[in-house]
């Protein structure tokens, strides 16, 4: 037996030299810890930087203070709960935490930004709860029209079943410029909200699809290395994403899940880039679309005029459109554009739902963005 | 249009502050670089560091030279086309490569290791090809087992058909310790292999579950912190992950998937910690079980002797299993007591496939067993 167990333990040991992230000689440092009252402790072993910076858009930025082995730490006051994002500042570079499994995707360049989950009550509506939950499935498939491979998720509701006589409705839900096809579910949460509404009877049982939003994926390429997207190539990103969207995804999802193709019971929506999409797409396809939802939106998709780009607004959609549903923040940079977009609509006499809101451009005005908008769908 | 212009511009310069991880004020370092002859670059933006090394399981350490701006780089030798890992080791502290979003995901304690892609020929199980693809579906649950929220995922083969005549054979595939249930999914590329096998026709269409392994999750809680893991615990892990498998993810996998339920359609394996679940498990539960695979496994649950832990092994299972597959690399430090388990299994007069490879306890070894193991099954 005592031979045995050393061997386990020598297992052991070349385990954790294997698998230790930092195969450290000291025991890593714990972050983030969040404390009952709601303060959040953050800590970086970096014993030779000379500034450590915690920034953080649930809290001010404010410097770590160093102590002699060279970790690093931050307490910041009690935060509201929510689910912030947070880098550290290491003498003027911006690193994840590399302590924390929970990130911000971002697509294909980089780690992106750490999650600080601060847990609150269950009326918030991203807190996991004991109700039944959905599945997610990533799909991954050639794009002819964009000429890459690429992926998109579907939420299924609990309980979803194929052989039910009335088929489920279908969302589309579109992420922003920087995040991957999880993002909504990563960062959003959008699966935990859906199943707690859903559990409170407060949104039907639908089918959500997260895709892949770019239509021209090389708008990153300009945009992470800090120079100017050009504007026909937004274009490009919007009208390409528009129709791999229609030809693609949606026959898609339409052949494996039992999803109504009436537009009565198809939604689209989504954030910033993608609530640019969802208006672009929605408002010129409303064949296929009765419900529109934009969150934060870059309105327009490249300068053009309000009248070219949805060229078939005016009053005469009120009928067929259920719900266009407008949100943006006060502190959003995006904010006096989408003034100008609600000015434009009420010109063409459209009925629509304006959120103006506390909040910037950030997940934590998004997760309740959806929160509000998903109620609404399908009635 | 010019006016409109503008506001783009203005929209866009405040997304990318938004949404740059950096919010770098300079274009970031762009890291990896994989060059056409297998070279790979890789750069660390952090002026004020002393000594950055590049430690990777695909080259030996190296230290990395700065520049003036304050960029280290380092350009390896052509490296043989695989997966790496890779960390950067910042004055003796290791991170992940900020500007690189491919990882090897740790499960809750810390962001883990970066990825390395060195592409290769078609011939590579891992390469992902034109192919049909199968997909992933994550599941959510609450274990009353292990008391505690968990996950697994689901491989489904393309063109699924939950109406086919014939049920799939299922494999339950196991992560190893600190890794995540997505492990076998994003480190392992399981999916691509088993869809570049199928398309083959060296793999029969089945349908793959990877659970979270963790059945004393507080394991982790010793490992990470670099304290000896408990004994009784290890063992606690392995048998509350065996019950949680058998009463829970089995059951929930039946139900929702047109899978066997016969012993000659359902296999087990794993790696390291899940290699040794295969083991306890399958072999104690040959009523379910016609296959297992043993990857590079820890072969006993707490240093008790092999007849203790597997009682049933004996000259009359041969007729029951129809496979029995052990993988280790030579230079595993867990090689001897693969050699032990080898011997004891000859004494007992069991069949089984011994496989001796090059290589440790790393991806690049697993993705290759998998390779082999998979075209075995469900013969």
């Amino acid at each position: 037996m005592a031979r045995r167990s050393r061997h386990i333990i020598t297992g052991m040991a070349l385990l954790a030299s294997a698998a230790s992230p930092a195969g450290a000689q000291q025991p890593p440092v714990r972050s983030p810890e969040v404390h009952a009252d709601g303060r959040v402790t953050v800590r970086l072993r970096a014993p030779n930087a000379q500034a450590v910076i915690f920034a953080s858009d649930g809290a001010p930025p404010a410097p770590m203070v160093r102590d002699s082995a060279g970790d690093w730490s931050y307490t910041t006051q009690p935060l509201t709960p929510d689910i912030y994002t947070y880098t550290f500042r290491v003498d003027g570079v911006s690193i994840p935490d590399p302590q924390n499994s929970e990130m911000k995707p971002v697509f294909r360049m980089s780690l992106g930004q750490s999650l600080l989950h601060v847990p609150g009550p269950d009326s918030l509506s991203w807190e996991v709860r004991d109700v039944p939950h959905g599945s997610i499935t990533e799909h991954f498939y050639a794009s002819d029209v964009v000429g890459d491979r690429r992926n998109y998720y579907v939420y299924t509701p609990p309980n979803y079943d194929p052989r039910r006589a009335e088929r489920y409705p279908v969302l589309y839900l579109l992420h922003g410029l920087s995040d991957d096809a999880s993002g909504w579910v990563r960062a959003g949460r959008a699966n935990v909200i859906l199943d707690n509404l859903i559990a409170d009877r407060r949104a039907l049982p639908m089918v959500v699809v997260m895709p892949l939003g770019y239509g021209a994926p090389q708008i990153l390429d300009g945009f992470y290395w800090g120079r100017q997207i050009d504007s026909a190539l937004w274009r490009q990103n919007t009208t390409r994403f528009n129709d791999a969207l229609l030809s693609e995804v949606i026959p898609q999802v339409e052949r494996r899940y039992h999803v109504t193709t009436a537009r009565s019971g198809r939604a689209i929506a989504g954030l910033s880039m993608g609530g640019g999409q969802s208006l672009y797409t929605g408002l010129n396809n409303l064949d296929r679309f009765a419900y529109i939802g934009a969150f934060s939106s870059v309105t327009t998709i490249n300068g053009q005029a309000y009248n070219a780009v949805y060229p078939a607004v005016n009053q005469g959609i009120n009928s067929r459109l259920k719900l266009l549903w407008i949100g943006i923040g006060r502190d959003d940079g995006l904010h006096a554009e989408n003034v100008r977009l609600r000015n434009w609509l009420r010109s063409k006499n459209v009925s629509f739902d304006w959120m103006e809101t506390a909040g910037g451009h950030a997940w934590p005005v998004w997760r309740r963005y959806l929160t509000d908008f998903l109620p609404r769908l399908f009635r």
